[in-house]
Formats: structure tokens, sequence, C-alpha cells
């Protein structure tokens, strides 16, 4: 309990402008850049620039997220930059990462997926060095990867994500349910191993099939200190997507039959990097279809390239595009700004936990 | 929320026995029998006899069930069984269940895996014809078939199942943590559609991934009325398994890795008749990877067999025997009588309660 809140006044402190239960946007590759992560931090969350596998354009955006910060007065600590970056470590240039922390200072910096345990050590060390007040956020999937990564690099934040969650993840897995309070209760003992003093445990974020209050109130029931929501910011004027893409999400509805996680999609993109234990949740579609009935992989491509010039008709049932959704793409049923959802979602907690409280 | 607090009405006027927030027991086939379904009764909760796909035996577990409860002060109303029994619809004899049903008048039938709609409804019909006071309780796994069972049976309780689930479900689909939203959502536009008065909405429980009180206050969040568990209770000594299916449950941790959704064990069992849509989450162990390396289905069964006969050893992770359970199997850490868990989970609920509403 007393824990318990030192976490929440942990998160206060190192992110002074946030609101409670902290909202987080998910940094989607491609699709959550300045403009979200901004709007998201503005409304008491924290947003993620999703720079993913490849920093090429990440000095743009983040010069375009200064630029947009610097209109507002959110406060952060220290000096760095009141939104994120997330990073997909076995794709992404550390040099150059490492110079854009240094010279962005954002506030908290996203690990997922290294290509080894030295690798995610040596992002840690060299970002530390680069940008002493950059917290280290670390993504993971399984009771098993949490303990290594507490143990080897003693993140600040550990996001905690189920198998609902859309776009990359495990491959196998356990939806929050179970798989938060088992990682909690297994770091809670990991813990009293290490009393001399130097370990400072991880404060708990949970992703994976949140889209609105109920399962905010849910994930801190389940032990988290605060949610990170992808799909739901899809349906936000301020996602860089196409609007076939975000129509899809509009309409699919039933998420655990209409999403699949699969390798497919990477396939078809001709995405080479991900390691076998990871694939992606995403809309089923033709393309998924036909490759599950034996298409093969030269003509699956090929028809995803000829897709590519379809325009927004190439998203849905019958298209081919790459559609990543969460479990959760059924609760996503209008357009709202960012901001806005975030308020929204966040507000709408202790209602929910009304009603529950009232059923005791 | 007006409506919330009549479902909960509902419960404590149809099963004037129990305490809120209401756990039950799945119907665990071979293994959820008389004695364990009366000490979840008997705890506040509502215990299930899993009758499964044969009957042949149910007459005696119900007489063995009367007999335990004789000896009890269980108020039940109209006379019924203050237990349920738990039919696999596509395997159990119509008529004989009937008869039984018709016999013992159970509080509550569970209906599951129907060969048809027009199946499902013939049993609630008979059930309904046969003993007026049992409730019908159907358990379903994605949001079509919860409106679909909806409108064509209409019943009592809807058990809505997430993809972490012990045993038999959907083979494809989403966690409660956005199929409990959904599907309530969904449940109540639907609602809204029939104001003839002549659609009473059922009341929605959560099955999938909970073991305990944060999984309970979780669901409640998402909606449910209340709770099943399963995988809880492989651990108590009322539960009719072996010693080594036992001792795995306790063993296994990190389920989302250590479990896996699949139609192996049913091959390897000689077990036909689930339909495509459905497979079931296991323990993984030798036979699952010798299947998934290739191995002929004929040798898997062969030494399947002969692994039977090895005692408790042939469980375990270079065993073969099917080991159902569900991702919460890491929560699951000591036995416990049945009853005890019932009240342990519940009343662990409003202390997790407390310290969520510390946090917001």
């Amino acid at each position: 309990m007393k824990q318990d809140m030192d976490h929440i006044s942990r998160l206060k402190k190192d992110y002074p402008w946030i609101q409670t239960p902290l909202i987080v946007g998910a940094p989607m590759r491609l699709i959550a850049l300045a403009d979200m992560a901004v709007e998201i931090s503005k409304a008491g969350g924290i947003g993620f620039i999703g720079a993913g596998t490849d920093v090429s354009d990440l000095s743009t955006h983040l010069e375009h997220a200064q630029t947009l910060l610097s209109r507002t007065a959110l406060a952060s600590s220290s000096n760095t930059l009141p939104i994120g970056i997330g990073f997909i470590n076995w794709g992404a240039d550390l040099a150059a990462s490492i110079a854009l922390i240094a010279q962005y200072r954002p506030s908290a910096v996203w690990f997922f997926a290294p290509a080894s345990s030295a690798s995610l050590a040596d992002w840690t060390a060299q970002t530390r060095r680069a940008s002493p007040h950059t917290k280290i956020w670390v993504q993971v999937g399984c009771v098993r990867d949490a303990v290594d990564v507490v143990r080897e690099v003693q993140p600040d934040v550990l996001v905690v994500q189920g198998t609902d969650a859309g776009g990359h993840g495990l491959a196998r897995g356990a939806s929050l349910v179970s798989l938060l309070p088992e990682t909690i209760d297994t770091l809670a003992a990991l813990e009293k191993k290490t009393e001399d003093g130097s370990y400072m445990p991880p404060t708990i974020l949970a992703a994976g099939g949140i889209a609105e209050s109920r399962g905010v109130l849910a994930a801190l029931s389940l032990g988290a200190a605060g949610v990170v929501m992808g799909t739901r910011f899809l349906a936000a004027p301020e996602a860089q997507i196409s609007r076939g893409y975000q129509a899809e999400i509009l309409r699919a509805g039933d998420g655990g039959q209409t999403t699949v996680r699969t390798k497919v999609y990477d396939t078809l993109r001709g995405t080479t990097g991900w390691a076998e234990t990871h694939n992606a949740r995403g809309v089923i579609n033709r393309g998924y279809v036909d490759a599950e009935a034996g298409m093969a992989e030269e003509e699956g491509r090929r028809l995803y390239a000829l897709e590519m010039q379809r325009g927004d008709g190439a998203w849905g049932v019958d298209g081919r595009m790459t559609t990543y959704a969460g479990s959760s793409v059924g609760l996503v049923r209008e357009v709202k700004g960012a901001g806005e959802i975030v308020r929204e979602v966040r507000e709408g907690v202790r209602a929910v936990l009304d009603v529950v409280s009232a059923r005791l």
C-alpha cells in the first residue's frame, strides 16, 4: 500500500504535468508522431513519438514537438521535453538515437524488443549518460522477461503488455487479467531478495486491450499504476494514418474474432527483423485470408505492393493493407481529439469505481 | 446503474444462499463433481458439477450431492438443488440429461458448445419445461455469439469467457479486458431495440484468467456481475484430479508462456467431437512439443496411451498427459479447500478496492 502510493508520487514527480490515473499514448511506429504526443501530454497524459526501427526522421519530429510544446505551459522536470520517444531497439540505430536523446532530452524513452540483453543494457547505460533525467521505460510481455529486465537494467517503468494489444508483441501470451498480478507478485518477491537497498522497483504500467474507463479501472485493480492505450488513439485526428485505415478501425467490432496475432503482415510488407518470438495483432483482411489459404509469399507480396496504390479502398475486409489494431477495436466508435480521449477516459474512471463500489 | 443493481438483486433472489461478489466454480468436466460443487455453494458461491459430454454417471454425482446438501442448511429457491450442472451440449445426451434435470432440479444448468442454434433452443425449451425454476446459463466467447444466444434463447445468465481460460473455448478470441465491455455495450444496444418488454437482459458473469481478488475486481470493473473460476479450484482437495496434475498446476508459472491454446491434446486423447472453432488451453508438455515438431498423430496417440500407465510422473514438462489450465496457473500456489478459496477470494475484493480508491 505504501509502496503503491510511492509509485504514484514518483510518477507525479518525474512527469509533473500529469494527472492520475495516468493515461499514456503508445509509441505507435509511423502513427504516433509529434502532434499526437504533444496533445496527449497537454491533456495530462504522457505522449510518445513512435520512432520504431528507423530514426532517420526523428529529429524532424522532435523539432516539431519542441515547437508545439514551446507554446504551452507544460512543466517538465529538469528541463526535459514533456513527451517520450519509443524505440524498437533491434532496428533503431543506437548512435543516432543517443545523439537525439542527448539533444532533446525527452522525459522518457520506451525500449522494446532489443536484439539481446546486452544490447538493452547498452541502450540503457548510454541513455543514462547522455540524458540523466530521461526515464527508462521497458516493455515486456511475460513474467520471465519482466524479471530479466528488472535485474539487468533496473528500469524506471516497466510496461507490461497483454496479448490483446495491437501491433507487435510476444506471439504467445496471457492477457493483463493474469499477467499483471503474476508479474507484480514475482517482482515483489525479487525485491525481498535484494535488500541491500540498491534495488528500486519499477513502476508498472499496463498495456493491451484498454480503450476506455472500464479497462483503466480493471488495470488498476490488477495492480498497475497507470495504463497505456494505442488502438483508441488510432481514431484521433492526430494519428498519422490513412482515412482507409481509420475507417476500418471504426468499422471493426468483436475484436477477438476480427483481429488476429500473426506474422503474415510482416511477411507481406517484407519486414524481416522481428524475432521468432514476436508477431503482431491486426484486423483480418484479404491479405491474411489468402496467406492462410496457402498463397505463395511472393504472390502475396506482389498483390500487397499493387494494393498500396489503391488508396483508402486498400483497407477493409477485402483489402490487403496492414491494419494493426488491438482486440479493443470494437470499443473504438468515433474519432476524437487525442487530448479529449485522454480526459474522457481518465475522468470516467471514478464513475466506474462508484458503480463497482455500490455493487460490493 | 439501476439495471446493474437489478442484476445483483436477481442473483440473490435466484440463488438465495450466495454472497457477493459472486464466485462461481466452473463445471470442469470429470474434475468438478459433487464434493467440489457442494463446498463452493456452502461457501456462498455457486458450485457446478461438470457433466460435460457424458451424463452416464451424472445421477450418481447428483445423488451424492443431494446427500451432502441434505446435511447443510443451504436455502435454495423453489426447492431446487443449490448447485448447478454443466453440459457440453454437442456430446451430452439430451433425453437422459432432461430426465435428470427434471428429477434433481438443479438451480442452474450451464450450456456450452451446442451442435447448432436449434439444438441450444431445444435444450433450453426442454429444460424450462422439465424444471421451470432451473435457471439457464449459456457460455459464449465472442460478441456475435452473445447476441445470437440472447436473441435465440434469452438465457438468465450469460457466461462471457475470455481467451485466458483453461480447457475448451473459442480458438481465436479476446480476453475479458476488451471482450466484456464490448459484449455488455452491444447487448445494451440490443435491449433498446426490443422495447416491447419481452426481453429480460441476461446477467453477465466473467470467466477466463481470474484466480484471485484482483481479477474479481477487474471483472467487476469491466462490467460483470460476478465471476467464474476454474484453474484456481484445480488446487483444491475436492478436485477429482491426479496428484501429478495438481502438482503441475502448482509448479507452472508465467501462464502465457507455459500454457497454450491448441487442438493437440484432443487429438492425442482421441476426442473428436469439438467444432473447428474450438480448442483448449493446457500446460505445454512433451506431447505438445512432439506434435508441434511434426510427430505423426498415430505415434503421439500410442505414446499417450502408454503414458497413461506411468502414474503421476506422466504430468509435467516431460510428461504427455493433458493438463488443462488457464493462463492464471502462475497465480495458483497452494492447495486450499474449495470453500476456503471462495471465501478468501471474495473477502479480498474489498481490500483491493480500497487500494485502488486511494490511488484515484
